[in-house]
């Protein structure tokens, strides 16, 4: 801790920017690493989460991620269940025009209401080309179309909103008690954002399967400007892992896996984020290059549509290659955006690691 | 404490952008927190106060940000206690001009004498209106107006300087003894910029109902540059904020209130600066970016009018939306420059909390 | 060790650009200075190593860097051991491109399999120049070209990577074992990059006669953003020096010595890498800048052409001088990337010493 | 101390950037506040002093500068004594050309010899002007001209140069002993660079009347990239204010000043200056600045055209006001670059202080 003024204290916190992975003494061959990351019923080919964002979940490019080996998680509240046919709504925002345009457009296609029939209907789209299936709903939104989802029977279904607590307290209005709906829910949950350990280790009682950690720490976010409130992800990170092993103890063996959810821009952030302590990552802007992208290169998230207060920017990348070569390469950008698993892996080979469970431990260095 | 050098030790201090609130366990709704401020007799809607700038508060946004529920304040040596009608001067400050131009004009048009007639003619067009009156005066020019200012009945009267200090030392001239000025004073005055604990605690003492907390920090001023002076505004508060409480203790009972004004100049630092201690913030540019505002975008402070030592620029900024936008929402931006107490009320209930008091509680991170 | 979060500690690391050197209380004479440098059975001039990077090192410039008093060294997988005359692969690396066109360019050319012929006749071509003769290859072609280059008789053998380690471990392939082929070997061998003291003692256990310390720390590497593996280069030379010292101790007077592999790109890196222990700098990007340099002011490393995940940036430079310009003066420009050895006399001279050895031991500090 | 890796410790040290005056609970008014400095047998009205550089220092500006109330001190190896009318390389050097085309002129026309004759005219032209004379040389050419030196009786006399020790160690050479030379030289010697609490005991020692804090710190010095050495000034100046103390102790009360020479830019860095410890500050870019100036805008010292090893660049300032008005003002840009004097006043009776000798003392704070 250390002394911000004298009637306050504060913690120092680091982002992956500000970390390293530290070589060790062993080196191991690439063909011997195993990214493998297996989750509840589902085994993944490499750790790696497609974000429920327009820009990059299409339920085309949902199911080519799966194929890839990953998990694609289709936004349901965003334009494929609100439209029928969102490809115009994409023609708008796609366009050239600057920031303010673009967050008034969004603010105005985002305001058509969510439909039930097309939530079952994305996913089931999913489901039929033989992959495993997630979507996403804010924790607004979620006891409206729980049902909903419950038929649609995924894998996997995420509460994700720019913070998540398993205690959140209204006394006027019905809120969502976490705990309560996923008792009650046949499918495997996963929660979050959340940046801190007694955050997680609250959602990991209410009984989530896994835990998003993260809090607006994504390039096109702008959360810590609208808001203040920021935890950098490599303490983020390091501190929700703790609480995964305080309650693996505590419960007598459940494991929650922990997926981080921003900043994880390039392979190199993926490996650090390993090394942090997750099991896996959720990844949006690299995605986002992808040809296949419905963005189009541009890119923008849940946030920047908020009808009175948005706190994200739609921002463009060059399309550098196609899912699959971003996703397991091969790559031909020396930046760190294309073949994330490739990355991982060498990083892992290059300091003598086999598995994503042990690589956790690696050394870090403060740059 | 640091060691500089052999001879020198020196304290670390901390700015806005170095520190971001942490997230809790908890959230509540937005529509249970309470942003309401009170200040002697006045309560505010939302602790927002608009900086006694010519670029920002005229007599009419003045009047437009009380009906907003902030608090505008007019500067009272400024263009519209100098000149009858000081739309030719504003002409000619916000035309484009390069910043050597842009200070010697400042310096020419600021040379003209502050009229008192015009000072109490400002003020009740703005009590006319049905607001809460307030302006400012620097600690120079006080004495001279003080009998205009109290026939006035403002509801706060501001001593306003780039610093202010209970203990002024002129072995020559008469000096303003703040001490006897606020005891003789009916008007309750808030006065600074103070930046630490001892001349926080010296104003109190002094009688201040409350403290400005900053020393040229804001956007537009230099001062760091030209005189060496400057406390990071975070450790700033949180210096002051250990002031108030140690004052509370030995007046039993005088709750003196503490305004940041600098470095707030998007939403996320407003709710910094309470989460930093602040009972309210002062903000000049993000209200600059108001169509209504008299500087047209153009935003210049006291300091950079200054005849032989100028400390701030004229700076452009582009205007976004109505002053309501800016300071209520809807927000069309993704930047935080606009619904400043919307960001601040989001930031309070993603953090669990539901009134400005207890948030000033929260942890904090250094990032 | 800094607490990165609850479950996580890390060490703080420091680049060159962190430091400097500390003036000392003496001055000595520039012409006093010795520079020169021992290593196995050859002296050199100045502590200057040359890169094997295809940009700077043919075998016209490996003999030129002799002439000079330094060591070049030939990259024995590059251009001039896959083609017979690699004029028209010059050609194409060095029009203007983009660096996604640059990638798949080198990805093309580089995919030409190495010729042990050609490995003999290059280095025969420098041997008959009567300088001393180096070439690096990366461990995985060690084995292969192993017989070739042990009848070429090299004053020094490199075996160069992103990072080697003394301990690979395969289940499967036949790979390197350092330990063995350095005992076999006559040729004296250098092994890197190696960035901390425990993986630098197995490399000095292992034989090796000097090591190079980096990590991907060069201009033109991306490793940091592709791997996410870095060592900070003034904290890993400090770290490998103890691993010199120990090992001095552990082997009865075995000197091994370290060459410091990165980020050494200006004349103040060359004496802070001595500073901070190195005995020997590599360099690529000062010698890209000479008017020989094959690479007509492109600058690409071996990272640079990975088939799946390439780790380098193609790079331009002005062209300055001549490369004896370069390496030993004289300067006509004043920031450092000409006259590598003036600047380093200068800065022993400045401070009082006159020997390589005891400048090691010089006060740095930290900015 | 701060582990830099195993083998290697540093100290941390910081610049004038790293750190800011902090307010006190008292103020000041400007008209009490007294900048005298008196050394030897001067006293100036306020402790600036113009540094030894041709593109500020010509015998017209030095004359004006003593009649500003501070020091102009003259360049004895520059243009102004090696060419009998200086005019025509003055024309040269402040022609636009790329910055190689500069320093390879620039290594030309300072090629010329200096001449004994022109020193004692020049010194004669500003002693005839009735204001303070002072001229610099480096230490490699003090003892040639030591005699011309010595009949110009100067009031003060510099050794100046990029670092300057008493314990210059050269085998072969007859060196400058500055203790001998200072003994029998009847003019008080100022001498430095020099940045380190040892080094500056020693100057002391040797009998120097005052000692410049500095080494390659200014604005258009490469020193830290071309030597690798560097002293951030807060801290070097707070160490070397250690040594007066010591020394002011162990001579029984002998005085010695410290001028700040480096980074000292702005009025805000000679306040800072002064708080570190320094009794007067060396001032060279804001003089550039001036009308007057006979660079006309171009700036560069005598680093810059070292024949072999340059460090400096040749930068351009656009110019603001009148000698008169970058000295004492009034300022018309907010910056700082104008009213050095005006500045310092005002940062003094901001927090208080009425002389140089007590602000010495004031709290800092790292930013």
């Amino acid at each position: 801790m250390y002394e911000l003024g004298r009637s306050k204290r504060a913690s120092r916190a680091h982002s992956f920017d500000d970390v390293a992975i530290a070589p060790t003494r062993r080196t191991r061959s690439e063909h011997e690493v195993d990214l493998s990351w297996r989750i509840d019923a589902v085994t993944f080919e490499a750790p790696i989460v497609a974000a429920p964002m327009d820009s990059v979940m299409s339920p085309a490019t949902a199911i080519r991620m799966g194929e890839l080996g990953g998990l694609g998680v289709l936004n349901l509240e965003g334009l494929w269940t609100r439209y029928e046919d969102p490809s115009s709504q994409y023609e708008q925002l796609t366009e050239p025009m600057d920031q303010v345009t673009a967050t008034r457009r969004m603010q105005q296609i985002y305001a058509e209401p969510i439909k039930g029939e097309l939530i079952a209907e994305r996913l089931k789209t999913i489901r039929d080309a033989g992959v495993p299936v997630a979507g996403a709903l804010s924790p607004a939104n979620t006891l409206e179309f729980a049902d909903v989802i419950e038929k649609a029977a995924l894998d996997f279904f995420m509460v994700r909103g720019t913070t998540v607590s398993a205690e959140h307290v209204d006394d006027a209005e019905a809120t969502l008690n976490l705990k309560d709906f996923i008792y009650r829910f046949e499918t495997p949950v996963i929660v979050g954002g959340c940046a801190t350990y007694r955050t997680a280790l609250h959602l990991m009682r209410a009984g989530a399967a896994g835990v998003l950690v993260g809090f607006g720490g994504g390039a096109a976010h702008t959360t810590a400007s609208v808001l203040g409130i920021e935890v950098p992800m490599a303490s983020a990170v390091a501190d929700v892992a703790e609480a995964r092993r305080d309650y693996l103890e505590e419960s007598g063996g459940r494991y929650v896996h922990l997926i981080a959810d921003g900043a994880v821009g390039r392979s190199g952030d993926v490996a650090k984020a390993i090394a942090c302590g997750a099991d896996a990552v959720m990844v949006g802007s690299p995605l986002a290059r992808a040809t296949e992208a419905p963005g189009r290169g541009w890119h923008w998230g849940p946030e920047a549509w908020h009808a009175t207060l948005p706190r994200g920017e739609r921002v463009f990348f060059d399309q550098v290659g196609s899912l699959g070569e971003v996703v397991n390469g091969p790559s031909h950008v020396p930046d760190g955006t294309m073949n994330l698993a490739g990355g991982l892996r060498k990083a892992m080979a290059l300091t003598g690691y086999t598995d994503i469970k042990s690589f956790q431990r690696i050394d870090l260095i403060l740059r």
